[in-house]
């Protein structure tokens, strides 16, 4: 079980900071253009869910996680606009 | 509680076909150059690590979504290093 919760751990920790790499890279070449809008949309919607699902069962690290991805995420789409 | 399963499911269907439109677009323009691959990385290997994490606690549900994510990502990384 041990092993189970640090793999779930791992997960969590690994698709939480996948965002910021792409976050500084943005940033540096000023030029989202090859990112989806959609997939900006519809992965920022999911990850507003699963904070609200997190809320729900009162789970903080489910909470946590996706509101820093989510954070991110927004962050995203203002560069995708201002920088198209 | 039936709210947060709904909530829930709702969070894993937009977040798991959320990178189907940015591989459509990929695809269209032949250009991945402003997506990061140290964030499809760390993404691909968390998705991974989800779907071994629902094969711990033996919910299908997070290995289906999981698995199919982590697909498209690889699909992602191989245009990625294909179309430079």
């Amino acid at each position: 079980m041990e092993t189970t919760i640090l793999i779930g751990y791992m997960a969590g920790t690994l698709t939480t900071i996948s965002f910021l790499p792409q976050v500084i890279r943005s940033w540096r070449t000023r030029s989202t253009h090859d990112i989806s809008f959609i997939m900006l949309t519809l992965f920022g919607l999911g990850m507003l869910l699963w904070a609200v699902y997190g809320f729900h069962i009162g789970s903080l690290p489910i909470i946590l996680a996706n509101t820093i991805t989510f954070a991110l995420v927004v962050v995203l789409v203002a560069m995708k606009v201002r920088y198209k």
